[in-house]
C-alpha cells in the first residue's frame, strides 16, 4: 500500500483533533505509513466545506453513504455521534473499509458485539479512540507494571471529574439526552476510566454502581457549539434523561479491587481524568489536567528518600519523547491522538490489530452495562471473562 | 468544678498523645476548665509505672475496675483496645464519670448501642475521639459548608490509605486479629472518614461495600511496639481475619453521594486521611498529611482567575490559630487531639455535651456495621435515620 | 497580500519547532494571513532535502545569500545559530524581507543595535523569538498586570533551571564555546528570562552578577544531535568557555527589584523556566514544566480563603483558548511558537510591528551585556532607558 | 549536675515557643537531662506573672540583672529583643551560667564577637536559636549532604518570604525601627537563610547585595500584640528605617553559589523559609509550610523514574521521628524549638558545645554586616575564613 487515504465522518470538537493528527504526523513521524486527507463528510454542505479548507481535505461528502463506497478511501474514521457509529461501521466493514471509531463504540454491548462481529469478518482493521492510553506517562505507568516493578497490583482509584453543567442554567444539550448520547458521564467520561483501568491492571469480574442526576430539568437548549459552549434558551425546560454522576465499585480477575466515578458536577475539575494504582512494589499516579506526569513510589527506595517522584514523561526513556522535543518541553492534549493514530498506521502497514481495536470497545462496553444492570438491579454483576479471546 | 481530675487507661500511642494533650491545654487554652493528670491505669505495673512517670500523672492503677470507683477522678479516658471499650465504659457510667472513649466506640453496633443508653441515662458528659474533625482546616471545611459557601452538597470523596502491612513478612500483629480489632482497616481506617463525612455532609442513607484481605496468612507475632514496630518471628504462620481493605458507596439523606475507601495496602501513603467535597458553588479538598492546608474552590471567582486555592490554615481568621503561633507557623497530628480534648473541657465546665460525642460513635458504627452486612449480603443496606434524635 | 511566503535558514530544533508552527497555523487560526512554507534553506544539501520533505517545504536553498535574495520569499525566519544572526539579518534588510529572528538577536549589544536600525531604516516588519511570553498562562499574567490587579509591583525573581550537562563526561558541544554560543545558560537561558521580566514589570535601571564554571574541562565533541544529544568523544579535553551558570541582581526603572539566575547545573530540572511576581495586591507564579498553569494571589480574598490558586489557563477566559480544546485540555511547548507566529502574521497583515520586535532584542542583550560587565567589573552596572523609543 | 535550671527573660512569641519546648521535653525526650523552669523575667510584673502562670514557671523576676545572679539558675535563656541580648549575655556569662541565645546574637558583628569572647572565656555551653535546623526534613538534606549522597554542592538558592506588611497602613512597629530591631527583613528573616546555608553548604567567601523599602512612611504605633498584631493608630507618621526587602549573591569557599531574598512584601506568603540545594548527584528542595516535607532528586536514579520525591520526614528513618507518632503523622513549628533545646541539654550532659553555638551566630553577623556594607558600598565584600576555628 502506497499511502492510506482517509475519510472521515464529522468535523466538531472530534473531527478537529483527528485532523490535526492527520496533519501533523507526517512531520513528527516520518517513518509511518503515508497518509492523505481524502474526504470529509458531515450533513451540512456550507460547515463541512468550511472544515474542509480549514482543515485541509481534499474533497467533501455530505451523505456517509456514499463515503463508505468511495474507492479512493481506504480508512474511515468515525468521529460522528454515538447513536450512528454502528450504521457507518457496519456498511464501512462491508465495504472492506478500515476503520478507526471514536469511543464509546456504541449505544449498547449488543451493538457493539454486531460491530466487532462484522470488522472480524470483513478481515479489516479497526481500532477503538481511547486516546488517554497514549499519553507518554500513561505508557510509562504500562510499562512499569508490564515489567513487574510495581508487583502485584492490589488496588486501581480511578476517577473523571468535569465542571461544565454545574449550572442548573446550563441547557439540556443532546450529551444530557439519552436517545442520543445513550448515557451522562458514565459512558462519556466512565469509558475512559474503565478502559483505563482494562489496559493497567486486566479484566473485570464483577462491578456495582450507582448513579444520579443532580439537576433533573433544564432549560431547552436550541443549538450548541462545541463541549462547553452556551446556547440559546427558548424558555421551556425538558428532563434530563441521562446520570449527572456515577460511581461503581469493581473487583477485577486478578485479585484487584477499584474504586471509579464519573461527574460532571465536580467544581473547580475542569477535565480530571485521574488514577492512582497501588501494587505489592510501588504505586503510581496520574492527573490528565498535569498529562505529563507521572508520580511513582517504589517500597525498594531507601528508607529515608521514599516518596512520591514527580516523573515529567518527556526525556529520551519516555515513548513518543524522541519524537517531539527536548526533555522538559511538554505536550498537550492533542499530541495523544497522534500517538494514537501513528499505532493505527503502524498496525495498518504491519498488517496486525491495532491496540485498543474493537474488542476492547466491546469489553468496555460489557462493563458500562453491567454497571447500568447493577444500578438498575441494586446488585452487583458478573463480568464474563472469556479467556482464550484476550 | 474547681478542676477536672483524669484517670485514663491505656498509655500506648492513644495513650501518649492524650497525656500530651492534657500536658499542653493550660499552656495554650488557659481559659478552659483546669485539669489534672491524676491516674493512669495499665496491666503491667512496671510499663505503666514508666509512663507515669515519662508523661507526668500523679498516680497509677493496674485494675481499670479499681479506677472507675476512685473518688478523685471525674473525667475517665477510655484510650484501652476496642474490645474493651464497652465493659470500661459502662462501669464509669455507673460511677458517674464524665467518659472520653476513643474510637471505635465498640465491636459492634448493639454494643456501641447500649453504651450510648448508659452515658445518657447516667447523664454524664461523654464524647468520642474523632479527632480529625480538629484540625483547622477541617473546621475551615466545616464553616463554608455550614455558611452555605459551597451550596448545595453532590459529591463525598473519601479515602485513608496506609501501607505499613504491605510486606507479606509483617506478622500478625493484633490490629489483624478479628476477635480483638473487630475488623481491619474499615473499622480502624475508614471509621475515621465516616465521621468525616457525617460531619460535613450529613446523615447516610444506604450503602453498599466490599472488602478483601490480600495477604492472608502472615508470621505470627510475638510482640509488638506501636503502630508500624516490627515484631520477632516465630516461624509459624497464621490467618488474618479482618479487611485489608474495604471501599463503599454510599447515598446521604440530602441527595449527595459518596465513594469510600480505606486500605493498608497504599505503598507510598503513609496516613492518606483525605477528602474531597464537591457542591453547588464550589469544592473542597484536604489530605491529612498536609493536615494545616485546605483547598478550596468558588465557582463564584472572576473567569480568567477560577482555581482550586492553598489555604493555609494558621491565620488569624482560622480556628484556634489565636492559641498558636503567627500566620505560616504550622501545627501537627497532636495538635488535633489539644483541640477535642479542648471542647471537651468546654462542654463539661458549660454543662452541655460535646460534639462528637456517644451518639456520633454510635451513628459512625452504624455504618461500619451497614457496610459489614452489605459485605455479606451482597447487597445494599440501609440505614435508619431517626430524624428527631439529631 | 495575498499571502506570505516563507523562506526559512535552519532546521534543527528551532527549525522543527517553526516549520510545525508554519504547518498548524491554517488549521487553527484561519483568519490570519495565508502563509506558504516556500523555501527551507540549510548549507548540507542531503540533511536540508531530508528536512524539506518531513516538514513539508516547496523547495531549498543551500546558501541563504541566494534565499534572501529570492523573489518568492516574504518573510525570512531565522533559525540559524546566533553567530550568523546578524549577517543574514543585515541581508535580508537590504532586500525588504520581513524578519522572524530566534533569540538572542546577536552576540553582542552592539550588533544588535546595528540590526535594529538596519530594519528600522529597512521599513520592514521585524519580530524576535521570546516564545516564551505566548504560553497563556504567561498572557494572563500580564493581563493581571496591565489592569492593575495585582497593583504595585515590588518583587520579579526569575528562574532558569536545566540540568542536561551536569555530567563531567558530557562533551565540549558548540553551546560550550563562547565564539560560537556567545555565552552560556546565561545567554540561551536567562534571555528568556530578562524578555519575561521586562514584559512583566518593565525596563531594568541596573544589574550586578557573578558567573560561573563548574567543569573547566570537557571532552571534545565530535558532533551533536539535539539538545542533549549524546557525542562521539574524541578522548581529548578542551576548555569551556562560557559559563555554566549567571545569576544576578536588578533594580528596575520602577522601584521594583529582581533575583535572576539561569544554570545547567540544577539536578532534576530540564526546564524550569520560573517566575514570581509580587505586587501590592497580589502575587502570580509560573513553571514553564507545568505551562498550562499560573498560581494567583489575591490579598483582597476574603480573609478565610486566602491562597495562591491553581489556575489552568485553558478556559474560554483565556488568550488564544478559543483556538485549541475544551476546557482542561491543555496544550505544549510548540504552540508558544504558534502563537507567537500568529502574532507575527496578523502584524504583518495590519502593517503594524508585533511585540516582540527587534527593539525587545536589543533591549534584552542590553541587560545580558550590562550583568557580563559587571561581573568583569565586580561592580553594579547602569542601564540606560531611552524613555522616548518605547 | 542533677536538674538543669532554667531562666529566661522574654515572654512573647519566642518566650512562649521555648516555654512549650522546656514543658514537653520531658514526655518525648525522657533521656536528656531533666529541667526545671525555674524562674521567668520580665519588666511589667503583671504580665509575667500571667505568663508565668500559663507557662508552669516557678518563680518571677522582672529584672534581668538580678536574674542572672541568682543561684538556682543554671542555664540562661534570652528570648528578650535582640537589642538586650549583648549586655545580657556579657552579665550571664560573668555568673558562669550556661546561655541560650535567641537569634540574631547582636545589632552589630562586634557585639556578637565580644559575647562570643565572653561565654568561651567563661567556659559556659552557649547556644544560638537557628531553629529551622532542627526540622526532621532539614536533618535529612543535612544528612544526605554529609554523607555524599548529593555529590559536590553547586547551587544555595534560598528565600525567606513573609506578607505581613504589605499593607500601608500597617503601623510603624519596633521591628520597623532601626535602633531597636537593628535591620529589617535582613536580620530577621535573612539570619535564618543565612544560617541554613552555612550549615548545609559551608562558609561563605563574598557577597554583594541590594536593599529597599517600598513604604517609607507609616502610622506611628501606640502599642502591638504579636507578629501581625494590629495597633491602634495616633494619626501621626513616622519613618521606616529597616529595609522592607533585601537579596544578595553570594559565593562560598568550596566554590558553590548561592542567591538569597528576605522581604515582607510578597503577599501569599505567610512564612516561605525556602531552600533548594543543586550538587552533582542531586537536588534538595524545602519549605517551611510544608516544613515536613523534602523533596530529593538522585541523578542516579533509572532513567524513566527520574524525578523529585516529596519524601514525608516522619518515617523511622528520620531524626527525631521515634519520639514522636507513626510515619505519617507530621510534627508543627513548636517542635523545631523541642529539638533544638534537646541538642542543648545534651550538649551541657556530655560536656561539649551544642550546634549552633554563638560561633554560628558570630559567623552568621559577619555574612549580614558583610552584605549591609555590600548594600552601602555598592561592591562586593569578602567575607574572611578562619580555617583553623571551625
Amino acid at each position: 500500500m502506497e499511502e492510506i487515504r482517509v475519510g472521515m465522518v464529522g468535523y466538531k470538537f472530534m473531527g478537529k483533533a483527528h485532523s490535526h493528527a492527520y496533519h501533523d504526523i507526517p512531520l513528527f513521524f516520518p517513518e509511518v505509513p503515508r497518509l492523505v486527507k481524502q474526504v470529509l463528510c458531515g450533513r451540512d454542505i456550507k460547515d463541512v466545506t468550511r472544515a474542509q479548507k480549514q482543515f485541509g481535505w481534499n474533497e467533501i461528502e455530505t451523505d456517509w453513504r456514499k463515503l463508505v463506497e468511495r474507492e479512493d478511501v481506504d480508512l474511515l474514521d468515525v468521529s460522528a455521534p454515538s447513536n450512528v457509529h454502528k450504521e457507518i461501521v457496519l456498511a464501512a466493514a462491508a465495504n472492506k473499509k478500515h476503520i478507526f471509531c471514536e469511543k464509546p463504540l456504541a449505544l449498547s454491548l449488543k451493538d457493539s458485539k454486531e460491530m466487532l462481529d462484522s470488522v472480524t469478518k470483513a478481515g479489516i482493521t479497526h481500532m477503538v479512540g481511547f486516546n488517554y492510553r497514549f499519553a507518554p506517562a500513561v505508557k510509562l505507568a504500562k510499562s512499569l507494571i508490564e515489567s513487574g516493578r510495581l508487583g502485584k497490583i492490589y488496588h486501581f482509584r480511578g476517577l473523571f471529574l468535569q465542571d461544565w453543567i454545574v449550572d442548573p442554567a446550563f441547557p439540556l444539550v443532546w450529551r444530557l439526552q439519552k436517545e442520543i448520547a445513550g448515557s451522562g458521564s458514565h459512558g462519556d467520561l466512565g469509558a475512559h476510566v474503565i478502559d483505563m483501568a482494562r489496559y493497567l491492571v486486566g479484566e473485570f469480574s464483577e462491578v456495582i454502581g450507582m448513579s444520579t442526576t443532580f439537576i433533573k430539568k433544564r432549560p431547552i437548549a436550541e443549538g450548541m457549539i462545541g463541549l462547553s459552549g452556551k446556547c440559546s434558551n427558548s424558555g421551556q425546560y425538558g428532563e434530563v434523561t441521562v446520570d449527572d454522576a456515577t460511581a461503581f465499585l469493581a473487583k477485577f480477575a486478578n485479585g484487584a479491587i477499584g474504586t471509579f466515578e464519573a461527574t460532571r458536577f465536580a467544581p473547580g475539575h475542569r477535565c480530571t481524568n485521574f488514577f492512582e494504582i497501588n501494587g505489592s512494589l510501588g504505586s503510581v499516579r496520574f492527573d490528565f489536567e498535569r498529562m505529563n506526569e507521572l508520580e511513582v513510589y517504589f517500597i525498594s527506595d531507601a528508607a529515608d528518600v521514599q516518596g512520591f517522584r514527580r516523573v515529567l514523561a518527556t526525556d529520551a526513556a519516555h515513548a513518543y519523547s524522541g519524537h517531539w522535543w527536548p526533555a522538559g518541553h511538554t505536550i498537550g492534549y492533542e499530541h495523544t491522538m497522534v500517538h494514537e493514530i501513528v499505532e493505527l498506521l503502524e498496525a495498518i502497514g504491519e498488517g496486525r490489530q491495532p491496540i485498543p481495536n474493537f474488542y476492547d470497545g466491546v469489553k468496555c462496553q460489557e462493563v458500562l452495562e453491567a454497571v447500568e444492570i447493577s444500578v438498575a438491579e441494586r446488585q452487583w454483576v458478573k463480568i464474563e471473562h472469556e479467556e482464550n479471546q484476550e
